[in-house]
């Protein structure tokens, strides 16, 4: 209950965000629709087939379906209200990959898989929507400019198996991995911290 | 029976697509071949692996590769009579969409699944082959352009629920949808129909 | 055992490629690990998910992850020894494919898939990889450039096939075909050997 509840927000967030650079690029309302929906579905989709959970989730329970319908609309009519729009479309991809981050981190869990493995389904489960969402729109990807944002998944899901010591309440374990995730990108951001690059190989040259 | 053939002829119209446009990128044989093969086989592939039928339909099939390999011959040898290539490359890739949409909706319906959830695979099934392709070649992606493309899919698709409450046969009712993709998209790119874009944030700067 | 081996030396040498790539696009360490993971287990993932292994092969053994961990902190550390970088990438990209290509086509054996099928399956495994390393490092994916590299795969897969007839030990046929897989590509590129293209269809304008 309390875990469909972090997927269904995960699902706004991310939906929001698919309509913010749909109509950032002109699209027509088919197409704004569509790359809400690739957004919203595209890193649980990747998750289910990678893990065997066949058909995929969002098409064995409507409600992801007509969460996206009406985030599109929302988003749609209240545009205005979405004054700027580079800094809410910021906003709405940080709440995704936070909360997505831990769904799949869930997913892992229940096949059984290793913690490693828990970890990368639910980095490929937050970044996989955006990814193709920036993709399909011509944009330059995510996880290609010079700020944090897998890197924060990774960190969300090593603080959630650290704190599985100490913390009984999974739900609890949740919420904080989740909130790692999403402070990590927000105080990145913030105060423009990325990690070093691994040098050029020296004396190489643009052969 | 009637329902396989569509699939076929599907393949068929989508494998010459690719061949037209990996000749175009004066691709060598094997890629012109790998082309017809991923736009052909592209959307049935993510359709099955979504729904859950593996291996993969065209993989327990050899009709399909042999249909591939034979419409990539004939498209390479009759292509001096292609003479227009964007024209037949349009027109194939017209017929492609609107029997894949059918296609995909159907294998929706055997899996038991929601009507808007047939109509999100029948788009999908029908624009993934055609999206990979243009990837692949490094042209500009159907669905990116301003014409009506995963639309007319959508359209068909509801024209399909929306016919089933009247029509019994079901042979009439892939037919009846998949000609109002093909006829949806050839009256949109004749007479350059577009649905208007939603319009950009207002006061919303370049930041 | 002698199988897993080549699986495992294929995972080391597309490790290092995707190493190779991200840091010369200057990544941040996680950067660099995440692309050398994608190299390493894209081509798997795609064949697994396709034939219906799931959850995918790489998530049931540690062994993938840990030696993708390894081979990528043996790279950066040892980058000053791989000074001619596109050199080395091309060296460890080229073992990757001739090993995958025997994975592949052993994964569509064992699931008793038709023999087109199973070079068909090894010619993705062997490029998928690969062709998303570049596509996410935002370079020209391999099979886009003039050289021979997926018609390598193919001509391995149709060896291993021919002389199945007359070998007996299939740990040998895996051995040829890889090989066969390498030489070709080494040749084509030292040489400059590329196939002719099937030309423009004459007449055509850029319309």
């Amino acid at each position: 209950m309390f875990f469909q509840t972090l997927d269904i927000l995960g699902t706004i967030a991310f939906a929001i965000s698919g309509v913010l650079v749909a109509m950032h690029k002109r699209m027509d309302p088919f197409g704004v629709l569509i790359i809400a929906f690739v957004t919203a579905v595209g890193g649980g989709t990747l998750r289910d087939i990678m893990v065997g959970v066949e058909p995929v989730s969002w098409m064995q329970n409507m409600t992801f379906v007509y969460v996206i319908i009406a985030s599109t609309i929302f988003a749609v009519v209240f545009r205005n209200k979405l004054k700027h729009l580079r800094k809410s479309l910021f906003l709405f991809d940080t709440i995704g990959i936070g909360l997505y981050t831990v769904v799949g981190i869930e997913t892992g869990l229940v096949a059984g898989l290793h913690p490693l493995i828990c970890i990368a389904l639910g980095t490929m489960t937050a970044c996989f929507g955006g990814v193709t969402r920036d993709i399909l729109c011509n944009e330059i990807p995510v996880i290609f400019r010079k700020e944090i944002y897998a890197t924060a998944c990774i960190v969300g899901g090593l603080t959630y198996f650290a704190l599985r010591e100490f913390l009984e309440d999974q739900n609890y374990l949740f919420i904080i991995a989740g909130l790692v995730v999403i402070v990590i990108r927000l105080i990145a951001v913030r105060f423009k911290i990325s990690l070093p690059s691994l040098y050029k190989v020296e004396g190489e040259q643009e052969d």
